[in-house]
């Protein structure tokens, strides 16, 4: 049997194109991952095999239960950091779609102290807060890799029920309670932190900014869910596929027969 | 009878490059919208349904009444805020094309009141004026979107008769005589904010830059009308959507039909 | 007769891949544009006419006398600052290519009287001097545009025997000895620009930046021909050409009979 | 006999996918190369012919020895600063492939004294020490290349057995225990350049940022081996040269027969 054929076609296509968005958006490198709740069974998700995003395909994604052990993996290698998704599903139940991300311009945030604050309207979310998860505060010496149960109980901690955390020296955890939201809120995020990082320059040395305020938040952040943004995203990326699909699929099923 | 065949191919070609182009020079993200007045009822503007900017095709573009009333939906999505686009034209009789960006190096400039000046002969409109419009001078908690005619009043108001406005924490709109201006001076306005930007890290700390002058704004203002751009820009948008409107258009006319 | 069929195929398809080259590094945007001399006669020189950069093909190119008079327009529109290509040429005997475009990190240079200089090897001739152009100097109130032989033998005197020369609130003008040197100097020098912003930006408040020196100016520049890169642009340029060539010259070719 | 044939396709296509990756990330322009070790023998290595990296295939790549003088030229133009491969070669019996590039980012730190520190995990070598070779220690009024053996040992020496070394005004080289390792850390030696010029800029007055200490550099550094994102990044690059080969190979394996 597929690992794949025990899951709607919808769930798997959103995952892979949710994986092909980020790469375009240059939101994820050659890392990074995005997983999402199984509809059929809330004690399992959804996640990529270990292998570079801008490739994922429905055939390399595997399902976990929320400890992370996979259960249909078939000799597919998983990801070391599979348990920042697993945790963050057990301590968060509205959640049903996780993004661990390397996005460039939030890095330097989770370096310096300085706090992402909300000030455009599509990243309102930033305005429930953005914690840090200083890794140090649990382990010392590590590689920065979230690679065990406790380190991810301990992120899971730290995120609260925020919409997103920062991770230090290393990138970001974005949630949702669909994938529309934790892609489009990783797409914004690093979008208001360019946005925010030029209007620090700009107000030097006032450091005046107009943020968004609480009431601004409040109005904004359930408003802005991206519904508009991810079909087009969504569609573009399956199209990018197709093609490719079309024709390696059949030599992919058989290498995996052999197995 | 097609929503669109009251309307002349060309302008509604217009409209759907103009989305296009400005997708393509990232000056609108999956938001932001281009309307045009109708050159047969000038009570009337034209502006796509709610869908992202990059697919939308002369099936999408809705007519409206200045109450920015729908005359044509046929069940289509009106955007939340039309009432930017009806109540300048109602308060502008020059204007017959207004954009909505997020043009991303506008908004910093928006949460800092610091002024977008003139200092690129091809923006040099920017010396007529672009105010800033702050929502919260008109409504307290809002979710910053001008999703109704007062608020649109209100932004006509502070735009007054200047190419554009500043929006805080949201974007700017940009208006024209024609398509070409509306669109030229939103691509220029946001590599303006840009070279401003790094004009004043330059000049940090004497500050001083060597804006254009009031005899030079008046003197450029009026020849850069983006007549050699525009054809360029529109004709590669339509290039690029000719073979997918080819193949979709008649499953989508069908799918009408069945309203 | 075709307006260039008295040109060698190849300094046309020189000048075509110049601008191509420049649009695809975002040296020109719409507007900007590349001449060079003609091989038959120096008292000549060849540059498009009036259109957008990305889309001139060789049938765009028209022939000037060194006072900027088209020889043989045959109708085509030529552009308002071909003045220019022409007093430069007039003035710099040694000089067979001229560029001139919106650099768009230059451009901040010339509105801050930060002089440009030179710290990466592949632009060293900017230590041979990059003088600034003010046309205030010259005119008041101007469209800031070279529209005139007056305006262009100014900037030439102004150019004096560099390789380039920046123009405030409007860009640049780079030369060079072949058409290899002009595109080349244009694309390191915007590079150049942005490592400059950037290092002075790491270097502050101290300010101290170890520039290329004399010695090393005077033995970089000439090496750095870029004889390299010139025909890997050049031959990528004509090769995205050809297909659109194929198909629309015959089509062109009559419009033009016709006239 | 093709001067390829007496090497292993593998090794080849790694080199020739190397200069591709590369281009494609911005990380070297039309100059810049990549070179391995050979695997038949370790007193030799591979770099391609003077030619533009990002039209670099297999008929390009020359086999030197450690002394840099070519084996197989067969009339093909070796790079002037092919120096720097053998000199490094010789000195570090680990490395088995060098990477010099223009990296843009990088050389306005090496023209400003301030040290690139580690910040992002998939950065971590550069707690390894990223010294700086200033040339101006070892010859006067040079053109900045390192076109001889002298300099090529001097520069060897400068990088001891770090990970990569900034060459001051020009641009770096990066070395690695296999490619995978040298393109890795010269795509993540770029961007954490640009991070750690974003983290001053925020971190600025205090200066203070949490750079990765110690340990986490000793247990971070070997994990980044850039084992995922390198066979993506070669299959896409090769994926891009197939056509290409296609069709030129007959009429280049001709033109050499010819000398």
């Amino acid at each position: 049997m597929s690992p794949t054929s025990s899951q709607p076609i919808s769930q798997i296509e959103d995952i892979v194109a949710g994986y092909r968005v980020l790469a375009a958006h240059g939101i994820i490198d050659a890392y990074g991952h995005v997983s999402v709740r199984s509809q059929f069974d809330p004690e399992t998700y959804l996640l990529a095999r270990s292998v570079a995003p801008e490739i994922v395909t429905a055939d390399d994604i595997i399902t976990y239960d929320l400890d992370s052990n996979p259960l249909d993996a078939e000799g597919r290698d998983s990801v070391k950091e599979r348990f920042i998704h697993g945790e963050i599903y057990k301590a968060r139940p509205d959640v049903t779609s996780v993004v661990h991300n390397h996005s460039p311009t939030v890095v330097p945030f989770s370096v310096t102290g300085i706090q992402l604050r909300p000030l455009f309207h599509m990243a309102a979310f930033i305005g429930q807060g953005v914690p840090l998860f200083e890794i140090r505060d649990f382990a010392r010496d590590t590689d920065l890799l979230v690679s065990n149960p406790t380190l991810g109980a301990r992120l899971a901690t730290v995120l609260g029920d925020a919409p997103a955390a920062l991770m230090r020296g290393h990138g970001a955890v974005v949630v949702g309670e669909n994938i529309a939201r934790s892609i489009g809120r990783s797409v914004y995020l690093e979008l208001s932190a360019k946005m925010q990082l030029q209007a620090m320059a700009l107000a030097w040395p006032s450091g005046e900014i107009n943020w968004l305020d609480e009431g601004e938040v409040r109005a904004s952040a359930p408003v802005q869910d991206y519904y508009r943004a991810w079909p087009m995203w969504r569609d573009k990326a399956l199209a990018g596929l197709k093609s490719a699909r079309g024709t390696s699929k059949g030599k992919k099923a058989k290498g995996k027969s052999r197995k």
